[in-house]
């Protein structure tokens, strides 16, 4: 017997998605109404595309109270490409970046950033086997820091920010990943928070990044193009085909 | 009134996708049978979705007949992204890459190549508007050099290469997104082909990459890790969170 009955998933991620929202996927699936075509197969550039990433855009901004001055991009390559832009697209030249270490994302966030610069970890709850966020008074900020990166939430150690650090002037840039929308967020105090889609937003294959504008400058022509920030922002996520589920 | 009859597509990509491939993903979007959870839902790491992964990997690899000396990867980012891949990876310090410029895509590769290492245009059919595919004794090889690049076919411009260029013991690369899949391919005249899937093998982001094993050493430890071949090679294709659709 084939078991077709809807089991709920309890895991980390990809996680379980809203049943309605599955079953206007799948209604849609073959045919878009009015349409006569696929997601899958309509063009990138057409009306019916943008229409729905307008949507989709429009209802984040909403949903998590953006403000006008921020980019909602939609890209490939979940978090963990994520650990290589945010460094390649801010992290400039003869600058430092510091990353608060706690735990597994965090450490790989910060190999990466390893890779394109100077890395300070401001703190890091390794001697505690990161059973526990650092106190405000642990973090040894760089002055002058290209920006501060921290893991809003730790999905292995089970630890999560409760209040943002004090990041002063500095740019804060949080990988919410794992508990992204499950709570509100003062996006104002962030300077870039991306999360990949599949554990808390929709279908896996899908990177939110919200970047404030100010930061699109440092993006250097230098970059390979599909992992500039700046080139994503001016042609609205659509520089080469997007996933479309 | 609400359209819902299947329009044929043409469009050179997104292309059009079989119904009777629709209709199944329609079937088990809201649950697989036996499983009871989305293919969106369900993790990378469990057995139901390796099962797919391998089996769609295998269908490449035999209705390719791609030899077992190619591992066959699938990646995000389209082919955009691997115009940066290729060179990151197999561009080697110190040498040149051959690209053949026919037109809009390849130009597009060789700007990526270039923010890496050294280009040589080995040939281009510019003067002639890119009308044509070169001849084989307009293409000036570099001896030794890291490979050579070629697109198999040219969406704009409205041509093909109809025999594979002489590339001698420089392995060849052929960014085959637009007509991959359409006619045989000699895979072993190949070093690497890569190709997205939306035009001819299947929905926009997943990003088909074959490569010939022995490439792989050229992968630097230094690279973004995502943008590593021989990282994805040996995690299967499973080093985070794949696209699911």
């Amino acid at each position: 017997m084939i078991k077709t009955t809807r089991v709920f998933n309890f895991a980390a991620g990809p996680a379980i998605m809203p049943v309605p929202v599955l079953e206007e996927a799948q209604r849609d699936l073959v045919s878009l109404p009015g349409v006569g075509m696929s997601v899958m197969e309509i063009s990138h550039r057409s009306r019916t595309f943008e229409d729905i990433l307008s949507k989709a855009i429009a209802d984040v901004r909403e949903l998590a109270g953006i403000p006008s001055n921020y980019k909602i991009l939609m890209l490939q390559g979940g978090a963990s490409l994520q650990f290589s832009m945010v460094p390649m697209n801010l992290l400039t030249s003869g600058s430092v970046a510091d990353y608060i270490d706690t735990g597994s994302w965090a450490k790989k966030a910060m190999k990466e950033a390893g890779k394109v610069g100077k890395v300070n970890v401001a703190a890091t709850t390794k001697a505690d086997s990161y059973s526990r966020i650092p106190e405000a008074a642990e973090i040894k900020y760089t002055p002058g820091a290209a920006y501060v990166h921290m893991t809003s939430n730790n999905t292995i150690e089970g630890t999560q920010w409760k209040t943002l650090p004090n990041a002063g002037d500095a740019p804060l840039i949080s990988d919410a990943s794992s508990d992204i929308f499950s709570r509100p967020i003062d996006v104002a105090r962030h300077a870039v928070i991306y999360a990949g889609a599949q554990k808390n937003l929709g279908p896996s294959g899908v990177t939110l990044v919200i970047i404030r504008e100010d930061l699109l400058s440092r993006s250097q022509d230098a970059l390979p193009t599909m992992l500039n920030y700046r080139v994503h922002a001016e042609n609205n996520s659509l520089y080469n085909t997007p996933n479309t589920f």
